[in-house]
């Protein structure tokens, strides 16, 4: 009986101590298993509660890298909306260009209208310009009224009849009187606040403009040039004038800058031998001499010296054109149009249609 | 000694068994804290992996926000950039206006650059005006040349000399020998690809180009009007000329839209009793008939019909200028100026400087 309870309680030690073994072992394995896991949690926990990327760096170095491009684009789109727009056809002119003051006279006649359409065409291409137009009627006549209507100018209508006397007679040549005195002169009138208009601008410059005053004849041809070259006179300027006097040119005569005489075949002593075309005349200096205009009873080829006269010595006339080296103005005449045809047509009761206008 | 044993067995038993209880209770235990722990970090290491914000949420929200705002603001600036810039006073015409060639013979002569300076500035308002300048020289001339290189037009510089039997001799009538014949023709060939341009625009148009093909003489007046009446042209148009033919105008005469008649004093029963400022032709129809041109050998006032029998039914002319009720264009004809002074001061060897072109 001894033996056999030795044996038991070996029995169960062996195995009781095999247990405690294995049980001490899955434990310890446990353990090992456990720190490192809880170490490396701890890692991320920290790291997210304090707000520093963890792995969403890339994204949001992605984002900040779109960020800086489209701010790149904005700023180059900004410098191109900057950038002046193409200049158009025409630039505006800057409010302080001095206005031209063109004094046409004109009368009725088979051409007018080609010879006023042609001139205001010429006209339109230029900036800052008044246009003065004074008829040679007793009222404004449709054809002019709608002409300057539809031109598209700033401009002023003036009406003035020439007397009797000074009429030419039918086949008298064109010097017995000069033309368009009494025009000119009104024209002189209007700037000089005289008032007169019929038509147009009615307000004559305020005072204090700047500005240059050209007489224009309607059947002259002009260079739009010649505009640009008178805009700046400060007293009078002059230049040269294409196929008139029988020469083919007449103009001054210019020497360091300044005019020493006039190339002209008739009356070359005439205090001022230029023609209507080749001179223009500053504003407030016509404003300044109230009683300088032309003189209707002035001797044949004295009508630009009855006006110049009291305006300017001729020493101080300003040279314009590359110092009166270019003709930019020529003094064309139009061929009157025959119209025997008309008359038979008429006489025919098959005339032109006197509705249309020419 | 039995009981002794026993005692021993039994404590050994108890505590034994106690170190077993124990070593499984901190097993569980183990395990317990261990796999919730495994889970939590489980998730952290996938969301990661599987590149979602994590809490880098916040941050990138803000981004995509910024982004969104910068994309708003470029759409803005390019909406601005694409608005229209302010309108130019003169605004360039649609690439859709067909072209107008303009076709203009002209000779040395005094008034040559008075006219074209007075031409060349007409036409400078017309868009989409293509002008084809045709001296009678040898060769181009340095005046026509510099006029045109000048003028700011798009040109083309042709040269043909008028043969010597078919020149005007001294005094003879304009009607002998009409004049700008091989001139026109001139025109017409290097518009249909035969070269010859010895200045400007030299390629001729290219195949389908939609145009209208006019004959404008350079001392004629044509008002800015009349480009716009012709541009449209699909076959012939037609409308009246001023003061032609010794009338006050010569033109068609319209009825229901159709050309019925012409009026006219100058053999009425002509073809084509019209001048040649008084039709233009469409370029296709033109080029569709390589064998129209003017004929040098036409009978006097025949010129135009010996160009428009090739092209056009008399009933087919297409009506223009308001039902031809509208003068448009005006034959007007420049004095040839007297040079009888020039001639006296060149004998005495004070003529106008030469070195100024007139």
């Amino acid at each position: 009986m001894k033996l056999k309870l030795k044996n038991v309680f070996l029995a169960y030690f062996l195995v009781s101590i095999a247990g405690l073994l294995y049980a001490l072992v899955q434990l310890a394995k446990g353990m090992d298993r456990t720190l490192p896991l809880m170490q490396r949690f701890r890692d991320s926990a920290t790291a997210l509660s304090s707000g520093q990327p963890c792995d969403c760096l890339p994204p949001l170095r992605a984002a900040a890298e779109q960020l800086r491009q489209k701010d790149l684009r904005i700023s180059q789109l900004q410098a191109e909306l900057r950038r002046p727009p193409p200049a158009p056809a025409q630039p505006p002119e800057p409010e302080a260009l001095p206005t031209i003051y063109v004094v046409t006279p004109t009368y009725a006649r088979l051409v007018q209208k080609a010879e006023l359409v042609r001139l205001s065409q010429t006209l339109s291409l230029v900036p800052r310009l008044h246009w003065l137009l004074v008829e040679d009627a007793e009222s404004p006549t449709p054809l002019v009224s709608g002409l300057l209507a539809a031109s598209g100018l700033l401009f002023t209508h003036l009406v003035v009849l020439t007397p009797k006397a000074q009429r030419l007679r039918e086949g008298e040549p064109g010097w017995v009187h000069p033309r368009g005195v009494e025009q000119r002169n009104k024209a002189l009138d209007w700037l000089r606040g005289r008032g007169g208009a019929v038509g147009g601008e009615k307000d004559p410059p305020p005072p204090g403009t700047q500005g240059v005053v050209y007489f224009a004849d309607d059947d002259n041809t002009y260079s739009r040039e010649l505009f640009e070259e008178m805009r700046w006179t400060r007293g009078v300027s002059v230049w040269p004038v294409g196929l008139v006097g029988g020469l083919r040119f007449e103009g001054p005569q210019v020497r360091d800058g300044r005019v020493v005489g006039f190339h002209t075949a008739w009356e070359p002593n005439r205090p001022f031998p230029v023609d209507m075309a080749g001179f223009a005349v500053a504003l407030p200096l016509l404003l300044a001499k109230p009683n300088a205009q032309f003189d209707s009873t002035a001797p044949r080829g004295h009508l630009e010296s009855s006006l110049l006269s009291h305006l300017v010595d001729p020493k101080d006339l300003e040279p314009r054109a590359a110092n009166c080296t270019r003709v930019l103005v020529w003094h064309t005449r139009t061929e009157k149009p025959k119209m025997k045809q008309e008359e038979q047509l008429q006489r025919q009761g098959r005339g032109s249609d006197p509705a249309i206008e020419v």
